[in-house]
């Protein structure tokens, strides 16, 4: 667990008393302590407080309310306060402002604002952890570490042109390396000099955010920024760690976000938190698959919901309140996919700036008889009762789906065939299939162990790094079944094209060779027809975007295309590979089809479905100590039913015993165990 | 009136004629005096003209313009040519060249592009209205001062960086209140100097123009640069006074204009006057509101028409002509709702640059057989023959609607909880289904005296100032009616939340609580369920965009939401508050509903619409000496009904008695009085 | 003939073996070879390679690439290198990036990257094409100079502002000149000294690419730019010229890329060459269209297809792959309408950086085994055999469309009357309806003699420079039949308009007067209306966009508007003028209108279509020694029908002779002859 300070699951969230006084910190206390609130986060933006000048130090507000709450049995999750540097600083030493993708130097503005090169940056939020971890190292308040804010944002200033040309040298030694794998002779842009490199944004090489001349240098870009920020955890975390080798350290992150290879980062973390801001229209799937992908990040362990809105965002266009039952439901859905926290921005709403309309526990009207604290407390009454079960719990899964931030950006940057093709939504269906049919799915990062997956899917496998094929190849070979599709082994890691014939180096595992990509509008579709009738596929389903034209160079033809001059050609291959087998999806098919698909495929590795149930009921589950957390949620509008069977469960919710054909209210959550 | 000097509507408009030469210049006069042009305005743009280099002023040029046209009976409205700043002055000082939004320092080029705080334009524009006010300042031609034109434009350099400091130094006296006022303990914002503040733009706190992570310091800085544009007006304005102190100055405002607080403008001109400029889409009830407006700058005095086309504009995506007959009509709606002259933009088309395709009096063609001359001439004549009746005539009504260019920049810059909230088009529902009843409305600034008016409608006043909340409780108290909407008495004047409970200061006079505010996107509509018919109000209307949640606390529930789960919610309530009632609006409401709700409140003060009359027939009424002017206006393109039952009038346009059922041809214009 | 040295259609393209190592170049040799592949474009981005620092030319790697090729047969297209400066020198001669519209210094990145003012680029680029022509002046293989690549992109730097003035001294001689070209007056930009002029852009006087305050300097500006450019490309070509006076120099141009005034620039090339890269959703008359242009830069002498795809493009939205036999159908397009080479981009796809999705004869499976491939040796084993019957052959027209860059520049400039004029678009409305009916046309500058045209049409002729209207009343008084339209003879060479009415100088030729110009939703669509039928002019047609007003002042009126207050107005005339006639349409018409039109006056002049097909079947023709080479191009999707009539004629593809109703297959092509 994440300290067995408090071995239940937290609640609670962030709290800024520096924006109040004495009289709201006790009636916060008063009401914390009747939404069952134990966990508060501080000093996430207090670096002005903390630091009024380059040489004064003052932690006397964030000693007294962290004893304030401690005396009421909140604990602490404790901010380092250096995601917004101060104005002073701004003002002595410019070079903590970033210089923007359009080349422009900032002024003081903003939240994470500092560039991660800064010499100044570095130095001091280097040593406000390391203060704050020297004052705090024995409070016993304090539960974990919460460095920074949200890191993110790249700068492209000279700090950051110097550091990259640093980062180049290490990654390859000599300018020829350099001149190799971003295919400088290409367009003439041969580095004769390190000083002659510059940072891709739209001064030079890039325009429109992920539009590029040189893929080489923009994916090398990517890499940079994100270790430089990385390196910037590292600095906090090591103070911190000197200090307080046993309190876990973590920062928050957000989940899809593109900028970071957060499994890089989940590699240096104590333990994973992030903060879930649906949209208005974002999948309830997406929710969950991005649960699982930051499960994966520390291959399996439980997470911290560090940050969601008990009713309302402020920075979407339409920001609409959660319905009732929906914060606790959304609540769940993060813990039956791995969170054992709990915890809201924020715990009492700002009167003034940008998050002013921002949904907290304790609203504008300063009292708790809202609709909103209401429910607030009703989970903070379940959360406590269910805590022992829970915490510590594993989802296990026997599907996986491969996730790779350095292939996104190769995706993203890349200058065709098509701007229709989203990397992301393209996993997401993959994920969607699995996830109607209540199949529970790992996200996993290529460095990810497969042996203990029956099936791997690699959907646009376009980066195929290093050896990893031969990692496929193992696993496919010791009776996997693997999954990719079009516009799949097509680079290497510098975004080079493996030739010889596309999907290169998966060519041998898949048996196929692609010989064109055909990029058509998306709203025009061909036809997956399938040849023979498996057992749930059959007939025809569609397709768009990119169509690649395979032939078979051994692979079972399982569809063909219905329409084009394609028409006939392979749209669907399986090839037997060792005691596994691959296959390849050529186009972007229909939910029908990869619903269809992954029936068939799951139902030839006997994996199971967690139980039957209607759409929009979601269903996940967690073990502990052989003891399984069945997770039922009703999304829907409307009562909806899942079948049980003949199995008795019991609801840790309700304390009732159910069986057969359960029916389950709008909006509301079971959790079922065989007890 | 504006000036005894020429007791009639002014008739006439922009004239360049330094763009032509002597030739034209006598075929202009001959043909002004066809179309009975009585003022020209001059020298607006002629800086670079009249002052070659710094050391030298020459108006040999507008000595003879003024001359020649005043002996051929046509006055003067003379600019002070500070608009555009000579080439030479931006070479040779660039502190009066602009930094942008994006941060960016200008070249020369374009127009109203002076620093409103470089020392050299304030500088230069003073000198040249004093030598101008010097010159003129016997010459019996001159009407009317016109300082500068359509001010307008923020500046972000080093010099209104400075200048803001000061402005915060003036307002705050110290530092910790700006922290206070802006709430920047929010992501550690604090200042500790006022050297640290910097201006808010894309290079610190925003973005996309009214996008801002500081309401605080972005309201600010809309209200320092409206008041330092507002000084370089009063330095102009003071220079001129000196020696001309029986001459009437003013400066063209621009109607719903957003950047400038007009309000405080129109309390330092001497006469308001407008350029109307409506859009191929502008509803023309939304110009009458505009004209309602700019008269409420003053209270209610008549203002100029400074600026309209008489038949197409050049920078419209689709520059459509006005009809036959359009000019005329839109002309009258100006006079009927306190114009007392009419402009044109311009009186000869220029041949160069941007504005060539706008169209003029004389059009490239040169001569007078044109349709636009022809209307013109027309137009010239009627109004001679009007003019002592309509001149100085004032417009009575019982209805205001309350507009607050604060609170516009308030809504506009705040983050959530929609952006689909618009506070002109709110405000504009509310005028609309007033104007369609031909019930005469004065638009009024919040320093307005309300004891004249019966009916007072806010919508959306989100920012409450000082105690408005208390004029209003003793409006209403009084015995006044007064309706305000969702959204209302959120924030004080320096955008910080009123807690305990919204809205706010207006909680009490409200008689509700309103516990949560849902934002949807405008697609999806609610209802609001009549509880007990009243005259008009029945049954059921839409309503979208937001919804306010809210409890009566003694005000009357007049109708309930009819979808979502605050189903059931009160969606209209009555307070009755002393002798008055205060309404509430929970959402925003279709036009039937505001139509009849409009009709019901005016009802119960026995407020009557002027007359009854088709869609498309607009009324509007001014009074002089007790006689009454009724203007009834068909923007129909087809002839149209009105009902003046036994009543006899007279038009004073044709001379003709009518009364009972009159028919209007399209696009015409009559003016009813009893004589 | 471009060169004695291999007189055929020369085929090949874009051949970078400075990406590639050894192995790879003789595999090159081997497949070129196979695909009848003679010419070979080289050099074209190896500055970087070829001078790796400010004193060193290194040209050992072109020498062996050179020779290699004419070893095996293949000649060489030799590229000077230009067309992106090495790293280098961006890093120590700064002057040679570019400042960009937004007036940002650029760094190093991109290609045509180099500012045209650049005192070192200009240097540094003529020497290397002198070195160049120096070291392959005597060798047998290099067929024609190709300089630079597709020269294009503006810069607004120091540089560029001093030559601008500079340009303008030699082009006005006096500032006063300025001021009255650009009417200063206006707005009071009066210019006293040349260094207050700076260069139009966002900084100063444009926004959004084409929107300015002044149209004359921004007009101005874009001649300058062109300008300078096209010194670059002479300053190249001339140092070429002393060492090789008889191999033809030329750059590859870009259709109707609208920065360059390449009637201009077709004046100093000794062959035009230009890229074609249709968008999915370009009309294939537009191409027709742009291929005549190109013909038309060098009055009718044959051109180079520098540039066109294989398979697909990578910078499109959606990439899709030319379907089978559309590569060889639009490569006869261009052979038909006057191209005597056809050459790719490019012959290896490169494996990195943002072209590495393009097209390519070798694809990245690197063998011959493809669909593509194989298409392109199909090609080239044709283009061998026919080669000696079509090159030099002429294309002859007795119908002329009037392009011009300066008056498309001017149309894009203007505010207003409407954003939805598109002056490429109009004209290449009248040049489909004449396309549709297979007559062939010649697009020409208002430099060309007319005298060997019966009808000559100026679509849009805003702006009528110089004495160009009496070369069209010369034309019309000598019998020629002239057809004009809307927003004609508004401005001179320097956008200022002619006053004394519509169409200004055009007005005495057309015999009308435009007294307005309505503008409106191109959504909205008024009727012409014929009054008396012709041959095909019959009934009712659509317009929408501009409606001028018109008067006859002698002209027939040959239909009338339908709608609106203008209804019974004329809206297309016909006046007698000499011995010929000149027409008005006076709004947008739609094609059936201009197909009718188009069919009367050609009919009038005996110009007979080349023959009759079915819609998406083109015909071009080309002659040669008094031999006609019909080219029949199906671009349907399936099999269409033409006729031939009695007439016997041999197809040269496949010798067969034929005659009657012909069928030709999908994207077939057939070349009849009499022979």
């Amino acid at each position: 667990m994440i300290s067995q300070k408090l071995p239940k699951i937290w609640y609670g969230g962030d709290y800024n008393p520096e924006q109040w006084h004495e009289e709201v910190w006790n009636e916060d206390v008063r009401m914390f302590k009747i939404a069952g609130i134990d966990v508060a986060t501080l000093n996430v933006f207090a670096w002005a407080r903390n630091q009024p000048d380059e040489n004064t130090y003052d932690f006397s507000g964030l000693d007294a309310t962290i004893d304030r709450l401690y005396k009421n049995g909140i604990y602490t999750c404790l901010g380092t306060s250096t995601a917004a540097h101060p104005a002073w600083m701004a003002k002595k030493y410019p070079d903590v402002l970033r210089v923007d993708y359009n080349g422009r130097k900032r002024k003081f503005g903003g939240r994470h604002n500092s560039c991660p090169n800064s010499p100044t940056f570095r130095k001091y939020s280097e040593r406000m952890a390391e203060k704050l971890a020297e004052r705090y190292k024995d409070h016993p308040a304090v539960l974990v570490w919460h460095v920074n804010n949200e890191y993110g944002g790249y700068c492209y200033c000279e700090n950051c042109a110097d550091s990259f040309r640093n980062w180049l040298k290490e990654t390859y030694q000599s300018i020829e390396a350099v001149n190799k794998s971003w295919n400088t002779a290409f367009w003439g842009h041969t580095f004769y000099d390190w000083d002659e490199i510059v940072p891709p944004n739209v001064l030079s090489e890039e325009w429109d955010g992920n539009r590029t001349n040189f893929q080489g240098i923009s994916l090398d870009y990517r890499r940079f920024q994100s270790d430089r920020l990385l390196e910037c955890f590292k600095l906090e975390r090591d103070a911190i760690r000197k200090h307080t080798p046993d309190i876990p350290i973590t920062t928050n992150l957000m989940g899809l976000y593109p900028e970071l290879d957060y499994f890089k980062w989940g590699k240096e973390m104590d333990v994973v938190s992030w903060d879930n801001y649906p949209s208005i229209d974002t999948p309830i799937s997406m929710t969950a698959m991005t649960h699982d992908l930051m499960r994966a990040l520390k291959s399996g362990k439980p997470f911290m919901l560090m940050e969601q809105t008990p009713s309302q965002q402020n920075w979407q266009a339409y920001n609409s309140l959660k319905r009732p039952g929906v914060m606790r439901l959304w609540s769940y859905q993060a813990v039956s996919r791995g969170a054992d926290t709990v915890l809201f921005f924020q715990l009492r709403r700002s009167i003034g700036a940008t998050e002013k309309f921002h949904g907290a526990v304790i609203e504008h009207v300063g009292h708790e008889h809202t609709r909103v604290f209401r429910e607030t407390a009703t989970l903070g009454r379940e959360l406590a009762e269910l805590s022992d079960h829970i915490i510590d719990a594993q989802v296990n899964a026997k599907v996986a789906i491969v996730f790779d931030w350095e292939n996104r950006w190769g995706i993203d940057l890349t200058s065709g065939p098509s701007v229709a093709l989203d990397y992301v939504k393209e996993v997401h269906k993959y994920y969607d299939a699995l996830y109607q049919q209540n199949i529970q799915v790992d996200m996993i990062g290529i460095d990810e162990d497969l042996s203990n997956y029956d099936l791997v899917i690699a959907p646009v496998l376009y980066m195929v790094k290093g050896d990893y094929h031969k990692k496929l190849e193992k696993f496919v070979a010791d009776g996997g079944t693997f999954v990719t599709t079009f516009f799949s082994g097509i680079v290497d890691e510098h975004d080079l094209v493996t030739t010889g014939g596309y999907p290169g180096k998966l060519r041998n595992l898949l048996g196929i060779w692609s010989e064109e990509i055909d990029a058509l509008h998306p709203d025009v579709y061909n036809q997956i027809v399938i040849k023979d009738k498996i057992t749930h596929l059959e007939g025809e389903y569609q397709c768009n975007i990119l169509f690649d034209l395979i032939h078979s160079e051994g692979a079972e033809v399982v569809a063909e295309y219905g329409d084009d001059f394609y028409k006939g050609m392979p749209a669907v291959t399986r090839n037997t590979f060792g005691s596994g087998e691959a296959w390849y999806i050529a186009s972007s098919p229909d939910s029908a089809f990869l619903q269809d698909l992954m029936a068939d495929l799951c139902a030839a590795k006997e994996i199971k479905p967690l139980l039957t149930s209607e759409p929009g009921v979601e269903v996940s589950q967690r073990v502990k100590e052989g003891q399984e957390y069945l997770f039922v949620m009703n999304h829907n509008n409307k009562t909806s039913q899942f079948e049980l069977g003949n199995e008795q469960k019991r609801d840790l919710l309700t304390g009732e015993t159910v069986n057969g054909t359960i029916s389950i209210a709008a909006h509301d959550v079971m959790i079922l165990t065989d007890q």
